[in-house]
Formats: structure tokens, sequence, C-alpha cells
């Protein structure tokens, strides 16, 4: 399993690179019988988009899914779901000095290494662009979990140095930033404009709830559930790091402060995020993802040229001068993908569906 | 694969639980013509080992280990390598009231609602017991990767409170708190001792740096290098959050602050901590993990018993009130499988060794 | 890892149901660097596509292959190669009868069995159409193992009761039988002329040899070379029965009959067929998959319909009298996909080419 | 997933070689609840032992299985399963010639090429003896299986030349070759003594019947039953043919032969065996294994040594004259690991027990 497929139950595999004729993916072992059409996909690709705001890549992509295979008659078969989104806004032109100079923050040395071979048409498999396809099969495993009773949330909690200091859900996607709280969403959009202007970036920091999840999802060795969403969002490209419920607090909290009490009505607290031992716990399931700023900026950085001199390089054009909005549906996407996998695992186990 | 086993190129899985028989590991995937002796593995496991310190739990096991089968004659042979170490100090009559009571903060509740079943032996696969396997699996892992250059250190950064602010790799093994710093470990030692006296914990942050790693380790998509390394060390029972690099630091920082430029030398900084894209940039990889207070403290805890009322707990006996200085050879150990698993990932696509 | 990837190093999923938009694959692993067009792959689509004969379906299928990601400037990139075949000849007027019957020798009944759902446009997943995806994926590794020097060639040995006795590989691309013996190709035909004559079909066997394979492909154990090309074969959908070397004739033969004697020139015999204890000698590799005769004719049968009702069936229209000529390209592409996988395996075990 | 490990849902491990501390399987993804015991492993390590009869090797090994982990209170826990089984007969003065000889038909010459290393205590993980492990995990996915209803037998169809005409269950454990058919049996040891006068070999046929399986087991495309079911009997050492139902016969017959009419009350015959495009109809599973004669035989044979000169080899001491009677448990063992792989598949897959 040479590293472009995900999950044990649900297999996701995807393909394709930015510049190619498409990206796509193929989702393995989702159960026959659920409803979903192309619109219910495309809704959430919608929310990954280029384009969105003035705050995104003006880039223009229409990221259109088809669906290719394993439904029929509106329903899943239980066969492979193949789902394509042909890569419309290819300029081969445009390339400029990426050609042969390496941009700084980005793949474009190391893929040098790993495969000995220089793709100079941006940044393949490593763009951004290979989300869309995760966030198609996401979609699904999102309806899926959503017909169980799961409901899963990300949002932007701190952006630009700006941090959300209230939470109101119905507001995250009444603003460009996704933010969870609208007055710091201001800020936040006044500080990445003063960034656009300097042709700088900004990263942020992604918080992710999910509720109605029955407990005893995950295993209690390698694939505990949090160690699976860690892998899961820390596979998005821009993620440096990943916390659970107290996350990186927890290193200074003593344990009469940081275990979770329970009483005859269930816990008292959450300071695991809904996982103990690596299985859920039936609460609240909460993590946080740390989104790095966006590498391509307009500064000038210095770097080094294929032949291996120090040379000047300003990455012009279409590109976002803060990523985190955008990462918001594919944070979601990946948990969903998890979950959905550890619940057929839970199925595959005792022969039931969890929490019955 | 039902969440026992960890690895694609190298695959490792574990067994046993704390008060059976038995734990151990079967190593598969490992190249032929590896030295390798039981010292070798012993070595590691005694930095594991409880009652290392008075500032670990007094439970003595011997923690021996028994090569089962892999290696003739001083070296591996190329098929899989089983390793056991018998369980000694399995005192059936110290479980007292944790028999029908859910210990906060321990796996005991979800345990049962994943599995149905009450194994109230303590944790069970839930159990740090099980870290020993996947240190003598990792010591393996370790020494193949030593002999093509590579070193994995890791350390406490900080715990109970107390942060290291200098880094001295040749204090590490000579203070109880395996700390980066003489004084700070003092200090930690002291407020350790408090936590004793009250019966409470302390968590704390470890951190991990490689060197000798040549560029191209890692996949760009779902197995990211840091994606697979984050997996490995959340799978740890007490970790709740992993960083790489500058990690939650780089949400707040600009791209022009978080880029690493680069010259005709190489890199000029390490904000990525050795990796880009996924994919190793041959400089230090630095990551970082936050570990929670151990749950087992001996101040009374409000809980639930099996039916369902509401009772007191107090975790009476040995245990440890601060389990990082423990955690840090396994963390070694799992970074070590995830490298040597990349590596030999990276032998199937290239057909050498990878920096060759 | 539900049921539509295949293989460990080179891993090849498949999706798309006869009827539906499209069938394709995607292979993950194939190393970077290969020179590969699509009309390399299409090459071999055009041996197993419909309508090459009179012996063969008259269903037209273009059967175009397209690629969509892994490839640049004509080589692979080291990323997931998808490719698609979109179906052009659905035609959803003429399911005709079959909508409500199941099929005798066909998956329609397992396949409401296993999924309680039920795709009436004939046959899904388990339409041979599925094979042109592996033949797409075969094809590539097919060329990669070509430029090691390693010759993949399958014919038929016998079919509709009438054995090849002399073997000429330069008469296999020349007859419609692709067998391996002009004169009993001849008979062949006339006998399947009147199974056509009758509205019936015929089965037959098939021989694969490989040559130019080193020795020390394949694993001792569960993945012994022949297990795994057994199961390539035994997966496809007509093939009833596998055996390698001597295979059933083995079974009377006694071991100083069988065994393989060496000298200081090699080895004597080749009863084992190329593997011995799961791993390859560096001898031809010679095996046989017996196919069955093609399930739809045209002769009436008796089966049961939906409600669970006794009636009778015609299968009218467009099928094979004889699905093996076209099954012989499937063979080699399973095989080709089977022994790169073991290739690369090998590579990640010694860290270079087998047999260097 | 280096080879030696098994299954998807239900996956097995085995470690050990002939010559060293022991063998062993772990299992993982056991349901749990299951009530097992040592006895009811060992009942099916004893058909496999050595020692049975005078028509078995005389080596003595007492095949003495231990739990190491995943029972409690005697049921299974649904974490791993550990069992070992310590190798008591190991005489290292005994390899005599064999040291540095090649024995024809042994993996000797093809482990040095695969690991370009010498394990001159035999056969290592290529010995019979690592099928030990397999019986050992399959008992207990028989034991599940069986409380779900379904049986599963083996038998000797033919062996030394000689063929069974008859069926009896009642006599297969009652005669040393586990015939099916008293007579013939007779007639199988009468020349099988003749052989081991003669220092030779005998070779046979294994029949597998399953009982009681529901419908809807299996994968439509590369994981079909009958691949699955393949793949696990060609994985044991001596197999050399695998076939389903009808088998290689069906290549002779025509589609009206071969097809299997239904009417109202189910299928009319059983020509597929009991799986139909991957799936089980419900019907009696039958499949059959080519058993090749044991390669060790005290004949006289050509062979190379290490430094590559024509030698003469006979390989003297203990072994079997005919494999066969004890690789029947050990295709019971495979069968029933790949039918209750399937069946926690079709678990997750449809969230209840097949055929429920």
């Amino acid at each position: 399993m040479p590293g472009s497929s995900f999950g044990r139950f649900l297999t996701v595999g995807t393909f394709g690179e930015s510049h190619g004729v498409a990206v796509g993916a193929v989702a393995d072992g989702i159960p026959p019988g659920l409803e979903i059409s192309e619109a219910d996909v495309q809704k959430e690709l919608d929310r990954r988009r280029p384009g969105q705001s003035d705050l995104t890549t003006p880039r223009k992509e229409a990221d259109r899914v088809a669906f290719l295979s394993g439904v029929f008659e509106g329903k899943t078969t239980g066969t492979p779901m193949a789902m394509m989104l042909r890569n419309t806004n290819v300029r081969s032109s445009d390339y400029g000095e990426i050609v042969d100079k390496f941009r700084p923050g980005h793949a474009d040395y190391t893929y040098l290494q790993k495969y000995g071979f220089r793709d100079w048409r941006r940044s393949g498999r490593a763009s951004g662009r290979e989300t869309a396809a995760r966030v198609a099969a996401g979609a699904v495993a999102r309806k899926w979990l959503s017909e169980k009773g799961v409901v899963i949330l990300a949002y932007v909690k701190a952006a630009a140095g700006i941090e959300c200091t209230s939470f109101d859900a119905g507001v995250i996607e009444r603003n460009p930033m996704r933010a969870c709280d609208m007055a710091a969403a201001e800020k936040m959009e006044l500080r990445v404009r003063e960034l656009i202007e300097m042709g700088d970036s900004a990263g942020g920091l992604i918080e992710c709830r999910v509720n109605g999840l029955p407990p005893g999802l995950g295993d209690p060795v390698f694939d505990k559930l949090e160690a699976d969403l860690g892998k899961a969002v820390l596979s998005i490209g821009a993620v440096r790091g990943f916390e659970i419920g107290a996350g990186f607090a927890a290193a200074g909290m003593t344990g009469s402060e940081h275990n979770d009490a329970m009483d005859s009505d269930g816990f008292l607290s959450n300071n695991a995020g809904g996982i103990i031992g690596g299985i859920s716990t039936g609460q609240e399931l909460i993590f946080r993802a740390a989104v790095k700023p966006t590498s391509s900026i307009s500064v000038p950085q210095t770097t080094r040229n294929l032949d291996g001199d120090t040379v000047e390089i300003r990455t012009e054009g279409r590109h976002d001068p803060i990523i985190c909005p955008r990462i918001v549906p594919v944070v979601e996407a990946m948990a969903a993908l998890v979950l959905m996998d550890h619940w057929l695992g839970q199925r595959a186990l005792r022969g039931r569906e969890p929490g019955a």
C-alpha cells in the first residue's frame, strides 16, 4: 500500500496532480443503500473551492464532481465509488521561474529527492488540489454518518494571530474566515488584507467537534481513534500539529485536574476530548489542528535552483493568503473518513451497529 | 488489519495484556543480515522498565526479552522476528475496588463499551505495559537505522509545569526525568515529589530529534512522514498532542517568517522540522509530544461502578507519578519503526538505498 | 481493504460496472521514470476487446484508455496512475427478461444475497468488463518488467474439448483462439462454431509461461509466489482451477520423479514450474488456469425470478461462445501485477534489484 | 505487509522456524466472547502432529500449544490472541550433509537467493512445521464458525496413485491416510509402505467440503471467495494446484452442462462448488488441492553444493513418506481462516450477521 490510500474497512485512494488531467477518489467499502447524489458531494466541494471570496486564490476551478461508478438509481451499490474532477484551469504557460527554482516551503526539493524526477508543473500530488478528492470521498462518509446521527463541525478557531473568544456555530459559514466568532472574524479579515498588501501570508488554528458518536469506536493499541484522526489531519498539506481534548495543555496539568470524573449520569468533564484509551467515550469529540501560513508568497525569498546556485524567487500569481477557511471542509472530510472506518470495523468485531 | 499491527513495509504487531501470561511483538520485514542480540534489545527495555528510580512505579517487572524466531547465528534472517516478555509480577489479589469501578482517565469504561466484556485485571491491552513490546521491536529498527547513520534522540522538554531552557544531550540519561537541562530536571524532581506526597501526578512534553536521515523519505499524500510519525506517537497511551517543527507556533507566523529559505549550501532554517510536503528534507527531524498526567492517582475521585451508581475511587498502589521519563524510549521506538518503514518503502520505489 | 484492490508494494484498485459510466484502474507504487504511453496500454486492451473475431461477442466497446494521472512528459512520476475507459455501448433497453430473473452461472443471485440490492443492468462489478481495468494496469507492469528482461506469454492450451499437441509461440496471435498449435486451433474453431449454432458455449485451459525472472521472488509463507499467482488468476471471473508446474499431475508422482535435481549448471528439470518453497528459482515459470464455459447461453434454462417462482430463461443477444481467447491477456496482466509486486517487495527487503 | 500475515478483517501472522525456539501465531480480529481453551486448539494440532502413525515422520514434537494473550476466563477478549508451540526436538547435530548441499524439491536454493543468507538448519520458515501455527489459529476460527453452524471437513481423495471411489465421512479419522473410502485407504497404505521400502515418497489429492455457509460471503473482484481460498491453500508448502467445484473438468464442459440451474426450491446442481461470481451461494462449498510427493527421500539424488559443484545427496532420517494425512487439518485451518475473514467483512459491510 504505497501511500495514496487511506483506511482499513473503508478505503479511499486518491489520484491526480494539480496540473494534470483530473483529480479523483475511489472509495471502497461503502455499504450498499446509501442515498447519494453528485449534488450532495458538490455542496462540500464548493466549500473547499478556490474563489469563494477575495481572501482565497482567484484561480478558477469549477471542481465539478462526476460519479464514475458505485451508484445506481441514486443509491450506493456497495462496490467502489469512483469520483472525478477534471482540471479545467491548467495554464502551462504560467509556471515561469518555478520551473527551475525550488519554492521555499513547497515540496519541490523533497519531490526531486524522492522521485529523482522534476515535475515542474507546480506541486503535482503535493498540491492542495489533491484535497478536493478527499472532500469528495469525505462527503459520502459524512452523509452516511449523518444518517447515524453523527454531526461533524470544523471551523477556524484562530487565524493571523487573532483568536476566537466566543463560539457561535451559526456564524461559521457566514464569514469568509469560517471563524466561530464574528467579531474575531472581522479582525482576522483586516489582518489578512494587510498581509495581502505585503505579499505575505498567515496561518491559523482549526477546531473540529463531532457529536452523536456512540461509545466503543477505536482500537486500544496502534489504531487508537486519536492516532487515526491525528494521522488523517496531519496528512493535510499545511497541518503541522494535532491535539485532542486538552491536548498540549494537558502536559501542564495534574492528574486530579485532567482526569474526567464520572457519576451515575455520565462524565463530568471532557478533558479527554471524547476518547479514552483510544476508544470513543460517547461524549463530544474535539480536536484541533495547527495550520502553517501559506508557502506561496510574493515577498522575495532566497532559494536554490536546479543547478545548485543561490537565487531569488518571488512566487507571483494566484495563491491563498491564508488557507484555513478552505482547509475546514478538508478536516471535516478526513474526520468523517476515520470515523466511518472505525464504525465499520466495530460492525465487523461485534456483528451489529455500535451503540446498539 | 484489526488494530494491533503497524507499518507497511516493516510490519510490527504486538500482543499481550498487562496481567496475562506475556507481552510480545512480531516484526516482519526486517532485512536479513542485521547483527542483533537480546542484549541490544534489553538495553532499550531497561530504559522503559518500571523501578528505575523512585519517580517511577515500584512495580517489579524484569522485562526480560526472549527472541523466539527470526535470528540465526546472531543475525536477522529476513523472516518474522518474534520477541516475548513474560509477565512476572501478576498479583491477581491486588485489584481491589477496581474490579467493578471505572477508573477515571483509564480505558475501563470505553473497553466495556467496545468489547461488551469486562477484563477486571486492570488495563489489559490499554496498559502501558504493551509499550514494552513496541520498545523491543523499535530497538531492532533503531539498530538497523543506526547502521545507516541515523541517530534518534528523545528527551523530556517540560514536565510538571517546568520547562527546560537549555539543551545538553549528555545529561539526558543522567537524570531520572530524562530532561535535557540538568537545572530544570532538579526542579521537576522536586515538584514531582510534592505531587507524590499529594497522591497526584504530572504530565509533560517530550521532544525527539533525528539526525542522519537522507532526504526523500515519506509519501506526498496520506502517508506523509509527519502523518505517520504523528499516528505512531499519538498511539502511545498518554499522548494527547503532536507537532512537527514549529508546530502550533506556526499557526501564528507569517509565510515569510515560516518558510525555510535555501541557498547553494542548503536550508537556512528548519521551521519545517525536517519534513516538507510529507517528505524528509535531509535536515534534522524534530517533533514534540504532549503527555497527559498519569491517570492513576490516590486522590479520591468520583466515578461510576458497573451497576451505574456514583461511587468514590482511590487508585491505591503502584503507579508512576509522571510517565514521561519512561515514555521517552517508547517515542524513540515508534520513530524508529516509522522511519525504517519509510526507508524500506523508498527502497521498493527506487531499487536502491535512499540518498544513494 | 474491502475487496477491490490488489497487491502490497504495487497496489491496483479497479472501479466501475459494465453498464455504468466507466471502468478504470488506479495503480499506486509504480516507480518513477518508466516510459509509457496510452498506446502501450491500448495495445493490450485491444487483445481483450470484444469484437476481435466472429468467435467473440459482437458487443462494440471502443475500450479506449485515457490516462488521468501519474504520467508526465511520457514517463511515470511515481505517483498513482489512474486510467479510465468510458463505457460507450450501454443500451439500457436491452436487459429484457434478465431484470427479474437470475441467470444461471451468473452472479445475479449471489449479488442480491451479498448486497441486498438488485442492480438489474447485467453483472455490474462481476462483468468480464471489469477485467479491462486489470489489463490496463497489467500493461504498465508488463512494460516495466519487460525492461528488466521479463517476458510473459499466455495462450490457449485446450478449448472446447480439443487440446494443443504442439507449441509454437509464433501462431498464438495469428489464430482467433489464441491457441499455441495451429492445427488444434482450427479444430477448436470448428467445434466452437457448432456450439454457436446450438446456442451453447465452451471452456478451456490457458497456460502461461514467464521467462527472464530472477531467482528470489516470493515469500516463504502466506505470500508464496504461487499462492499470489493463484489468487490473481482465480480472481478472474471464469477461472475455476489453477496449477503450477506439474500441478495436479504431481499428486500421482513419486518424490524421485517429481523432485527437480540440480547439477553445477543448474536445474535438470522443472516440475516445480519455476517456484520452490514459494520463491522463484530463476527457471521458466509455468502455470495453467481452467476456464469454465461462458455462462450466457441461448439454450433455454430453468431458473428462478425475484418472486421465487420457477421460470425459464434464454440469455439472448451478445455473448462470447468461449471466453478463453479474451482471457489470455487478462491472465498475462494478472501475472505481471503479481510479479512486479514481488519484485518491488524484494527491493524493499534487499535494497537492490533482485538477481543483482 | 511483508508476507507472513494473512487476512483482512481477521489477520493471522505466524512466526518461527522449524529448528528455532518456537513457532507461533497471532490472530487479531477475533470477536470477544468466544469460549476457547488450549484443549480446543490442541485437538486440531494433534491431527497435524508428527508420529501419529508409522506412515508419518517419527520426529517427536509434543506440539503443545500455550495461549499467551487474548483469552480471559475462558473467553476471547477481542484483542490479539497469541499462541506458541515450543520446539522440543531440535537436534543440531543431525543436519549432516544438508549443511552445504541444496536438497532437491526443498527451498534451500531459493532461500539463499532471496535472503543472501544460509540457514543450514533445514528449512526454516519453509518447513512444514510452520503450518502448526496455522492449525492453531485455524482452530479458533473453526470453533467460531462452528457456533454459526458452519462445518468444515477435509480428507484425502486420492494418494499414491489410488483414488477413493466412495465417500464415508465416518471413516476419515479412522484410517492413517485420512481417506474417505476405507477400501482405498488400505490400498494406499500398502503402496506407501512399498515406497518407504524404496526410500521414495508419494503425493495425493485433498478434498474439502464446507456446509452451513450462508450466501453472500466473498467479494466480486480481487477478493473472490475462491481466489482467497485458492491463495490460502496454495500457500501450504506442498500444494501445487487448486480447483473449485467442477474445477479443471469445467474446461471441457459446455455452458449447458456446467451452468447450475435453479428453481423455486434452490439450485439444481453444484458445478460451481458453492461460489458464483466470487460470492457464496449458500450451497455446499467444495474444493480440491493437489499435493506433491514429499521432497525428502532417501533415494540418492543429484544436486549442487554451496561451492557450485555437482554432488550426490541422500536425505537420511526422519521424514513423511506422504504428507497428505497431515495436510488435511492444515487445509481445514486455512479454509476456516478465509471463511471467518469474509464473514467479518460481510458484517462490516451490512452491519449484521450474513444470512440474517
